[in-house]
């Protein structure tokens, strides 16, 4: 049993990659207890309370001794001074917590182009809404928020030349865009190359790496955040 | 000058409105920039990046001396040990982050109910897609986040009987669901009795009374997240 356990569905990435990505660059042990022999029977368990403490409203959850954190920048937020995968400044902080959680909001509009009107039904039953907002997506939101990460990028990394969570998720980021919408992330390049020259760096850390070699790293599909309807990359 | 400057649009509560109310409660003194004589000119200049440091990708924005926060919940979290807002336990700073991230999620989707296509066209431009969305969010949506809320209240308050920011950010969230969807929110009443007492335990707080008398607190309006389509109550 390894010190941390991540509590967050398994067969997909989704909003657990995040937090695998941090502790597989730091070199730190966690246990990813769903896709443990129980798989995802757990998770209802987690939300009915077992853990103790407060609720959580959705996973990931992750359990640190007595310590129950939920929401995926809470959590990165948490670990990160802990694993060494944050700088030490206050202002630092401050901005990774920011960034994070912009790429979140970020992550919820990718989420939302192929649900825009209800989680609980299919996108087939919200395919012509679905393509109305795409266009909106691919023309406004990507360059808004890529264009802003693109702006936080101060060196190699983020914060210059040490590699942080913030950097990781947006390895992940980059990395989803071009999974959903790889016409309208070609043609966003360009505008971007700090953040793709970010993301290959990333993807070449010897831990990363090997990561992304391994089968613990579940490819990008569509019952995840991002999904490629080539039909709403236009 | 005080020792908080809030940079967040004038006009509306919006979402500069759960950090006024945790000054206002901790008796606080902040300036409210954007109402000053410069009016939303300077959060312009906020994103532009006058305060140094990283550029905040929305308002509201936190400028504390040297350290810039953006994001509601970072700012809360920032503030609220320093104004005396929030439990000292790390389980309770954990548990508060957590519940206030969940209320961001769910201002998300009240504001999305009358944008679900984009935030760049008018509602006008989006109804029929609004009137099916307010549909799963009054029967799905609401009933489980209010639930939750509910079930996270331990006493008066979300954390026994010592207020924090979380009780008065749950205040205006119910104050602003009643605004929205004044029918949905009386059929929803009876299952969410804690969370109605605790609204009006926090409005008669006298500082928050104090305030909500005064001309500090704006009134909800259809420029706001929360806004009253009467079209999309049923």
């Amino acid at each position: 049993v390894a010190d941390y356990q991540l509590y967050y569905w398994s067969g997909i990435p989704g909003r657990g990659e995040p937090i695998r990505l941090a502790f597989e660059e730091a070199g730190v042990a966690y246990d990813d207890v769903a896709r443990g022999p129980e798989g995802n029977k757990v998770i209802a368990r987690v939300l009915a309370g077992e853990l103790g403490g407060l609720k959580p409203f959705a996973p990931p959850v992750l359990k640190h001794g007595d310590v129950v954190v939920s929401h995926v920048a809470a959590i990165l937020q948490y670990i990160a001074p802990r694993i060494g995968m944050v700088p030490d400044g206050e202002r630092e902080r401050a901005a990774a917590h920011a960034i994070e959680l912009t790429i979140t909001d970020f992550w919820l509009e990718m989420h939302d182009v192929h649900h825009p009107i209800a989680m609980s039904l299919y996108y087939e039953d919200q395919k012509p809404e679905s393509k109305r907002r795409a266009k909106h997506l691919i023309e406004e939101r990507m360059p808004k928020y890529l264009g802003w990460f693109e702006q936080a990028i101060s060196g190699d990394y983020v914060f210059g030349n040490t590699i942080s969570y913030v950097d990781t998720s947006l390895f992940h980021t980059l990395a989803g865009v071009a999974f959903a919408f790889p016409r309208a992330s070609a043609r966003l390049a360009a505008t971007i190359p700090k953040l793709h020259a970010l993301h290959d760096r990333v993807a070449a850390r010897p831990r990363i790496a090997a990561y992304l070699a391994s089968p613990r790293r579940t490819p990008f599909n569509n019952h995840d955040v991002f999904r490629h309807y080539p039909e709403l990359d236009d």
